[in-house]
């Protein structure tokens, strides 16, 4: 992130966005946007295709996929089997397996901590064959590919950089493609666990909760690496930040006058704004996070659809009910 | 809560503060108020004392305690020591039991929600003697009492309005003494986790969390209620509102100017504003709230404190000692 | 249990094959007993019809039916489904609700310790209603009764009986049926998590985990009690005792030589060698008890068949589908 | 394990028991053995010593050393803090650390069967300094080591065999110490989280639980491996055929008299016996074990006093109020 750093996103729609409102113009040089729906489910592809985007929206060149749903945080199994069914096309796009190949799978974050688990519970659900590929391959199906997973855990609480234990598994299990599952930040509540992206560049674990570690990416680790990740907190000082931004141009537009004390505000850069509010929120602010109550249940069906996605993808051999009697 | 009603808070302190300000003056009749610091803890202790009280503030008459420290909402042994202590002292001189007393204790909240998880965790810690004391009462050293408990659920769970569960233990335990632990929401950040509320008025269950039910009281019970609450939760759309409200005095003082704008700000009241933002974040601010990360730890650490508070105060026959092998 | 009152099981199958090998007889006075399959699931339904029969098998006259599938235990969702029919079947012919009816559901068992949650498991995937029936009743649709639940724990947890937390409950709540659900011992290792019992006779809460209570029942209580439980563990001296049963007698029949030493063995009675056993296991086998290493999955999926069941057939106005949302 | 390789046990001290009666000798080749004890903890070392000894005892060459108390599976405050003290001690004298020495601590089991995670448990309870040493070495006292950590759960769950994890970390990391805790089996009921067993001959992932993994050791991994174990479960089968064997020699010894069917039984290996009672079992014991009901709040706790053990003993430079509040 380089012009725009100070925000607080890990969403390239999002950052899009906000961008085109900063340079007050639509057409961004070196990012490309599409926009459908599909089994009801909002897709928005973002495409960074040239250096001058990457500067601009501070993410590398590749394929910057949201899908985006209010339902999907609502226990609504059928939004939740259309997500499933889009991303399963979306991965089918983005990855480069054949039948042989392995891919690998991490899963990102603090299984202890509730909004920060999605990595870690997606990979519990999985099926995982690397194993009996290696001792008993004539045990799996035809279309079966060889998938292994690890949580490496954060760095607070192993001491190591997640790309250290990332770069010495990849060293031998040698796979063909790395997906990274993360949850992350988002600038607004209502994206919160309503949202997947979906990159084919890599990933920086933990930048959403405000731990940026050392990126996992091609050039880091010799394999491609797509990212699946779902917003699922907003930092407190964003949430205020924006709320207030969005009161100024209500009461401006209700009330049709330029004040100076408007004025001043609007003077205001937003990473003034953004600063200002975290110094007024100290010092209890940090490591306050905005969440629905209901975390836990909401996390947990999202890694469902997530895990389903990938086991589909992945094991093309095996039909609906094989995985669905897995997962359950 | 009738004159300031609108306002998200269970702590009698705040509403005390606030009404203060809106006020404009620092006596209120019927509301006596004393501050002081024991063992590094700051303790407040409000008395509403008469119906003019209970007016102004919107809690009945009788004995408001907050406890305050932020070390409380860390890993600080010696804090949660003091705090015990504190406790301990404070519950001693509101509680009415002697030797032969039986206490229930009621343990609020959905355990299955994090945040609201307080009420059952310090139940699931504490030395129950009922059962003890009625076949093999010699089991058990002097001045140790007959001890109860229930978490009885939520009602969107049980379908029973807490109340009707409580009153019907209430007829067989026959209790001289009910005590409910439940999680609280607070206006400030500086305070979740931090402050621990004593009351000996009773408790509306869910009141903190949005859903307020029918009191457990003296009156609906026919036994003295005592409360113990932490705040756990500051809603999102008051931390918004709170924000805004600091930072319109933080520029203002600055700036040293009024302006048209501000001035309209200003002419808003509080209730209006909060209404005003609450519609700026919907639909998506339902359910929201504002915890940390860490927030199954530091209520594991915070139901240690009051349950080894009641363990200690109700079993007084007991050393610390003992108490802490149970707790262990 | 009164003749074989030393038996460990709270199945009333299980007591009349042992009954029936004891009296070295097939028929046994007043009880009744039929077996078939149905959709691949084994049912065994035995009616205790007079004293007679309740004095020889120690339970009360009542159904007793047992569902019986190895594919239960494990992750097979075709086998769930099927339970979950034969049991909304057989659930509809022996519960007695009209459509204007209320069902009160009891989740007994201790929720912190895998083996015995069952019940509070159950009870946290219910679809409850009577509070919106109370509140909003047109907002469900017809044929949706009123249903309530609690999980009252356990008395080492509570100091208070189960019974009358539940009496209390019963008196408020007025229901017309009570359903109780409670994890139970088995003797045979390969009826854990294969089994499911239900019986309309009441139940005593922990008997299978050897803490037996006052029971739930009718009389108990004045309304009609329904018990649904699933054998979740052996205890360790059983699983040794019957082993050593088998193993003579395969021994014997292999060398087909009546010897003193076999003579002697034969001699003692059965209640004698449990009693021999657990004396020699003494003093560590208290509270040991075997279980499958994946008992927490085993016992959520088991928990998903009867809380579907029991909303399917108590709310007959709502579809499967809606009934799989609500437990998504 | 050759000669007696069909024991299902972990523990040398058994092992060293049941090898001296197969042998009818107290005097084994190349096995040393001392127990004595200190703080009210029995101490069993037992050494190693040539490869005579290797072949009797199925274990390699170093110090096996077990330290056994009833009360370390009771809530017994004091119990544990014996244990941390003799832990220290040895830890102590078979590690070869220096002040800037890193120990990279490895967590093994499966973290959601309860009775095979104390692995993870202990690794969640760790000090982790290394990150802190690399970036802020000032803000750690001195003697403080650096200490890193992994839990790389089990291959059914990963793919991957938990020696190519650690060896890849290994190679990064380049620790002078790699610590392994597992669960394991015993043979004794009595043994059951009663018993913690260190040895600084390396470990094989899963063996306790039946599923051995590749050797974590020296020669595999290029770095003195030192394993901390506690036996969690007895099989199902095992405690059936060693109830038998008891049952036999008590009665045998009761009734003095030799019988062709106990002849028969003795003439029997433990082997074929085993084999016998295995097939008995069938099919149902597989995967059944016998544990405490109360397994999770043991492991718990174990868990606590080996992360205690490790705090105290990799970083000297800490009190225990530092590590006391570290743990809590």
């Amino acid at each position: 992130m380089k012009k725009y750093g100070y925000i607080y996103t890990d969403l390239a729609a999002e950052l899009r966005d906000i961008v085109i409102e900063e340079e007050v113009s639509t057409f961004l040089e070196g990012i490309e946007s599409e926009e459908y729906e599909v089994h009801g489910i909002k897709v928005h592809w973002v495409k960074v295709t040239n250096s001058a985007g990457e500067e601009l929206i501070g993410k590398p060149i590749g394929n910057y996929i949201t899908i985006e749903s209010p339902d999907l945080r609502e226990g609504d199994i059928d939004a939740h089997e259309n997500a499933i069914k889009v991303m399963v096309e979306i991965l089918g796009k983005i990855h480069n397996l054949d039948k042989d190949s392995t891919a690998l799978i991490i899963g990102l974050g603090n299984q202890h901590v509730s909004p920060d688990a999605l990595g870690p519970k997606v990979v519990s659900k999985l099926l995982i064959t690397r194993h009996i590929k290696e001792t008993l391959p004539d045990a799996l199906c035809d279309n079966t590919r060889s998938v292994a997973a690890l949580s490496p855990g954060v760095m607070g609480i192993t001491g190591i950089e997640t790309l250290e234990t990332v770069k010495g598994l990849v060293e031998r299990v040698k796979p063909d493609l790395l997906i990274a599952v993360d949850a992350l930040a988002s600038r607004s509540v209502g994206r919160i666990n309503a949202t997947i992206q979906i990159a084919d560049t890599g990933i920086s674990p933990g930048a959403g909760l405000g731990n940026k570690r050392k990126s996992l990416n091609e050039e880091s680790l010799g394999v491609k690496v797509i990212s699946i990740g779902v917003p699922t907190v907003v930092d407190a000082a964003t949430l205020a930040s924006d709320t207030i931004e969005r009161i100024i141009d209500e009461m401006v537009a209700a009330s049709d006058i330029g004040t100076p004390f408007y004025t001043m505000l609007q003077a205001l850069s937003a990473e003034e704004k953004y600063a200002m509010i975290k110094d007024i929120l100290q010092p209890y602010s940090e490591n306050m996070f905005v969440t629905p109550k209901n975390v836990d249940a909401v996390i947990d069906r999202l890694s469902n659809v997530i895990a389903n996605s990938l086991n589909i993808s992945l094991h093309p051999g095996l039909g609906r009910e094989d995985i669905n009697r897995y997962i359950y």
